[in-house]
């Protein structure tokens, strides 16, 4: 079983001041944008192939956890995000016996934070490869 | 003009601790191992696909600036590498004016960081797609 590198989060104070840099120096393209208050994130999702690794910029608002992250160390890389065929089945094992929130994350999609003591050094996220509009857990 | 992501650098105190994660949890696979005493680190290139996007392990050594960062910050997400058709052309064009440090990084290809004041936020190190065994610079 192998769990691709889906993105990695990068933590912005303004996703309009962040893009041109994105855009018009490194040559990404937006797949997309969105906000999302129940979890107090706003995303853009950038690329250079239209699939394949793609780089989410996160503006969080409080009482977001990356927000917090924010206020402590700045803009930067946050998270790798790695996809999963089911996020249950992940969990228990990357992170057995860990309690996680599953929140409808970024495209629809479930997902969730590892404990970082479980991300072997890294703030991991997990997501389900496909758009689930059912009930979030 | 088009910079894809290479590779996501993550550095490890250890790379054999650090290795059964990715390689037994996450089923990520070695694409190469090596050791750069120019520079002062020791690397592990990993992916799921045998292509696309890497996660790069660095154990860096003193005085490798990446070993201040593990000794200040811990284990975890560094940087991120993007593939640039020629260092010079990028530098100009990413950082212009500032002055880089060009050195023979992983897989003999030249590469170079980007000042922080020019990375968006981000730890930015650019790299040639081709391996190039003349003078580093």
């Amino acid at each position: 079983m192998t769990f691709p590198i889906d993105h990695v989060g990068v933590v912005v104070r303004d996703i309009d001041a962040a893009l041109p840099f994105y855009l018009e120096l490194l040559g990404f393209a937006i797949v997309g944008r969105e906000k999302l208050p129940a979890i107090h994130v706003e995303l853009a999702y950038l690329t250079t192939e239209g699939k394949g690794t793609m780089i989410q910029l996160v503006r969080p608002s409080p009482p977001s956890p990356l927000w917090e992250h924010l206020q402590l160390h700045g803009e930067g890389l946050h998270h790798v995000c790695f996809a999963v065929p089911e996020l249950g089945d992940a969990v228990r094992r990357l992170a057995p016996g860990a309690t996680v929130s599953v929140n409808r994350g970024g495209r629809g999609r479930r997902a969730c934070f590892l404990p970082e003591t479980h991300g072997g050094g890294l703030r991991i996220e997990l997501t389900e490869p496909e758009p689930s509009f059912g009930e979030a857990p």
